[in-house]
């Protein structure tokens, strides 16, 4: 079967299908403010909790579409995908409550914490070298064997299930101006584009210095594949998809960027204030908003957290040098 | 002044006028249930994440009632109170807010966090020794120089305040049939029984074995003022007020205890299911809970998490024999 990409992608309508699907399996995650940190920030933030999420990131909505979507249309059989871990996770659950098996081709520099959680919802892990021809290689041949490959960022399903956590923060905070989320593969701001564009608001994407394959995409005008990232946010070292790069150019005001260290300021600084950890890559909408006071200066700017999958014995390390930031 | 405790204890009207004095300074905190730690715990356990409170801790509904109360009466002046460090942070906070001072008594070995957090809302320190009696002397002094003394837990406002968190609880997850907090001084239990007993839930306390001063004091039938405590849960080794001894006298089902060690696990599964810290007093619930599945088996139960306010770097030593409990 060859699919068009571009003929391939999600629209409001599937994005409230996807919710209507999901809702019952995931967490309403809570929006969160806190006058203390708009302070610090100079605009209103709204965050979004998804490391509150089931399995600890955003990636258990497009997951849970992904699979209950299959059930709904009497697809059968086991599944396997490529992931850094959140996807990987989120699919072995979604997998899981379906009776079904995950296989995950994941990066052998993993984190143990991210491999222990994908095997304990049930899933079977596969290690492959931290390239991305390896990851799709591991993949390619996992679906060679009759598996159905998931991709974790560059298909509809995905895409449209990962809209419903801006779907959910429209309807929790009214009259929003802006929308930032970080952008690793672009499920996530692919999906926010797409659910945000009825009620008219400027879409944020952050990438880490250190992970800028998007923006040098953009520059270039077409998906650089061979990009080598190199950064802590281990959650944002996908290359972006095609129906993602195609979204983020068609709609994406802005692809931001922020370096490691500005990453541990935000993460001391959000737990500071809000009393919760979140994972690196969450930590960059937080310190992308802080470094451009000229974009979200008084402002209603909602805050998408993708995830909170980092140890807390990770922390001293991570934010050694930042604990007065 | 002198009032009779006994005859100073609010009413379930006096919990819906604090809700309606601070519900616009508050934060309506997200209740959270998790498929995965109620497997684990054999019931279905709501939690209400006052971790996730302005200033990291449920105090702030009590000190912020206790302040805008003043306010309404037309009393100025700045304001003093005893505190280990959470009621501290919270008054510092509420009197902040109202544009005025709190001095806040804390025992010398509270930790440099729960310090920082009073000087940060603006609060004043004065250490004392780390005794009841010390405490209470230290309070006094205050008191002399004319500051107002809002006590942590044995006051009408506060203990009102402290009940609204058992009101949203209430407004969010139809019949419950249990509620558990834990017991420190006893101002979010007693709030939590005022609040509960027109729904009929059984309400539980739970107390450190380090500082059980409660199950002490209703055996003997009288408060046991001298009790030494030595637990890690530092929000509960205050002893159980006069108006708070009489409310669980009356109201609470039982107080059980757990262990430090209990409390260590019960911290390193909550993180694993949830992905949140919560500071060791927190934790108490869901120890009690995962203790005692001849009272919660397979009944809808409410949590009280009190507070987030633990460092993060603290986490390893804390839970070091812990990770796989």
């Amino acid at each position: 079967m060859t699919v068009d990409p571009l003929q391939d992608i999600p629209d409001i309508a599937d994005i409230h299908l996807a919710h209507a699907r999901i809702r019952l399996q995931i967490r309403q995650t809570p929006v969160l403010n806190d006058p203390g940190l708009d302070e610090e920030l100079g605009c209103r933030l709204y965050c979004k909790c998804e490391n509150l999420q089931r399995t600890g990131a955003f990636k258990f909505r497009g997951a849970s579409n992904a699979v209950l979507r299959l059930e709904e249309e009497g697809i059968d059989g086991n599944l396997a995908t490529h992931s850094s871990g959140n996807h990987g996770a989120a699919l072995a659950l979604a997998a899981n409550l379906a009776g079904r098996t995950a296989h995950v081709v994941m990066p052998d520099n993993s984190s143990k914490m991210k491999i222990d959680a994908v095997r304990s919802f049930g899933g079977v892990v596969h290690f492959c070298e931290p390239t991305h021809e390896s990851r799709k290689a591991g993949l390619d041949a996992l679906a060679r064997e009759g598996m159905i490959a998931v991709h974790p960022y560059d298909e509809s399903s995905i895409i449209a299930g990962q809209g419903t956590a801006a779907l959910e923060l429209e309807q929790s905070v009214p009259q929003l101006e802006q929308v930032i989320t970080p952008l690793g593969g672009g499920g996530l701001i692919g999906g926010t584009v797409i659910a945000t564009r009825a009620w008219g608001v400027e879409v944020f994407g952050v990438e880490p210095a250190g992970a800028a394959d998007t923006v040098l995409s953009l520059e270039r005008g077409r998906i650089v594949d061979d990009y080598r990232p190199d950064t802590i946010a281990d959650g944002l070292r996908a290359i972006v998809g095609q129906r993602n790069f195609y979204l983020v150019q068609k709609h994406v005001k802005q692809v931001l960027t922020v370096s490691d260290d500005d990453i541990r300021r935000a993460m001391a600084l959000f737990w500071r204030k809000l009393k919760m950890l979140i994972e690196p890559s969450s930590a960059t909408v937080i310190a992308a908003v802080r470094n451009h006071p000229e974009l979200f200066a008084g402002k209603r700017v909602g805050a998408i957290l993708s995830g909170g999958n980092i140890h807390p014995s990770g922390w001293n390390e991570l934010t050694a040098d930042a604990s007065t930031g």
